[in-house]
């Protein structure tokens, strides 16, 4: 899993802070997390495949998280996109994309299905083979998710160098990586575990923007490899947080603490601080790990 | 006046070529002419004072020319705005802005005035005691305005030496600059003539993109002293422009010689075409006054 911040900052975008949004890789999909004005030129900055994404995750309607998905809706059309388009998020965007789509003269020729959410509990929303992807109900002034992402158990690995000791074929590899057993010519039974390892250890990753201070999300957090927690204010500003329902840095720490994530990435900062440093210094004070999202930063996870 | 190129670019923004945006600063005003995604982005880049655009005209609904409206007029709510804001634009603008705005919940605290066009002939939309406004009619495949901005007639100007010349006091420079002639205390006439030099020459400039070569604009732009015309394509791909509703430099050239322009600006180029110069070339050959248009570039007029 590879996370790569295209924009982390609240409200409104500056010359050099674009406003949230995210991709995601996990295993062979490029997720879309968000979508800020602006995203489609920022995929373009970090050499993004633009046909490799094919499934869009929309936080809430705000602006700040969804006022460039027409843009890019529109220029994959424009770059003769054929293959599906899935945009999940709250019900009312199918509507509004579409009449933009419609009013702009772009009405899409691929595929494009809109996964529309109105469900107040947590609920999967994406499966296949090797991935997940449940809903996390965040506490905002409007329906907003959060997003977990689960890779799936993979299959288990072939130890080498056993494989070399047995002599084993190619052809015997595909149900080995399946946990059965296999039987040599000469009738001698090899156990699984003898040739193979353990799979590996599966990625979680939690995107919790926009969201104020809210324990009810610990359960579908807990112990994820990496939480993106909506840090919009410094504490000086808890009053503010509470209003708008948005979070702290310390808010987003005890959190991350209370959930016993790995790693805590805190953004949605707003535009009244200038030194991001400080809501690092204030996080670190409660969780250890704990990391500044940054335009154009890459976690590996 | 003064113009300030946001973007020039067609159909899709790239990583350094935004789409189509203007500012036009002429007199008091500065308006804002079409509005492609992240136009705010740009007007921060350019360190351009939001709460000093009262009026954004905007030429057609295809996305490269309108969908950073939304974001822009989110922001003006955001950073407190009060001041009243005019938006011109094809009938239909107002339904698709106002339902982005109420599902994302930005809501303007403040006025937002939407003039809708649907008139095919041209028509004076905005007048004040310094400027006026006219469309322009254009031939593109969804209805399209141009805008003629005309700045009027001023005062009469103080002739400094004169004035000094016959000792004339401050509180007779507004009859003088209204064309009154002066009669002194010793009865003596003085013929405004004596006093006062002609106003500044009028300015215009002509927005005219996107559009077909079209010879119907001629007499609306006739001896304007700049136009911005759309010039997507070079004559290479002359079919392309017919079948697509765009001009080719060269047609942009040829409506600007026969309309007797003192300077032509091309700009919304296909990204096709990776040297613009050959853009230049193709034009100069049929009009000598031809500038490219090009990102953050500022053409005084």
């Amino acid at each position: 899993m590879k996370l790569n911040i295209l924009g982390c900052h609240a409200a409104t975008p500056l010359d050099n802070a674009h406003t949230t949004s995210q991709i995601l890789e996990v295993k062979d999909h490029l997720f879309l997390i968000d979508c800020g004005e602006g995203t489609q030129i920022k995929l373009r900055h970090h050499k993004i495949k633009f046909s490799r994404i094919k499934h869009i995750f929309i936080s809430h309607l705000h602006g700040d998280h969804f006022f460039g998905l027409v843009g890019l809706i529109s220029t994959f059309r424009l770059l003769g996109r054929t293959a599906d388009l899935h945009v999940y998020g709250p019900k009312g965007i199918k509507e509004v994309l579409t009449l933009q789509l419609k009013i702009s003269n772009s009405w899409t020729n691929y595929n494009l299905f809109f996964h529309e959410l109105e469900n107040k509990e947590s609920e999967i929303i994406f499966e296949d083979d090797s991935v997940t992807v449940n809903t996390i109900p965040l506490d905002h002034r409007v329906y907003t998710n959060g997003f977990l992402f689960k890779e799936k158990l993979g299959l288990r690995r072939l130890d080498k160098e056993k494989i070399k000791k047995y002599n084993i074929f190619n052809y015997d590899f595909q149900n080995l990586k399946l946990g059965k057993d296999l039987v040599l010519d000469d009738g001698t039974l090899l156990k699984n575990e003898m040739l193979t390892l353990d799979p590996n250890p599966i990625k979680c990753y939690a995107f919790c923007s926009d969201t104020a201070y809210n324990e009810s999300i610990l359960p579908l957090i807990y112990k994820v490899d990496l939480l993106y927690h909506d840090s919009t204010f410094l504490k000086v500003h808890k009053n503010l947080a509470e209003k708008t329902r948005h979070s702290t840095a310390f808010q987003a720490a005890k959190i991350a603490h209370l959930a016993q994530v790995k790693c805590l990435v805190l953004g949605h900062f707003s535009s009244r601080y200038r030194d991001k440093n400080n809501f690092l210094i204030e996080a670190s004070s409660f969780f250890d790990a704990v990391h500044l999202a940054a335009d154009g930063e890459i976690f590996d996870i």
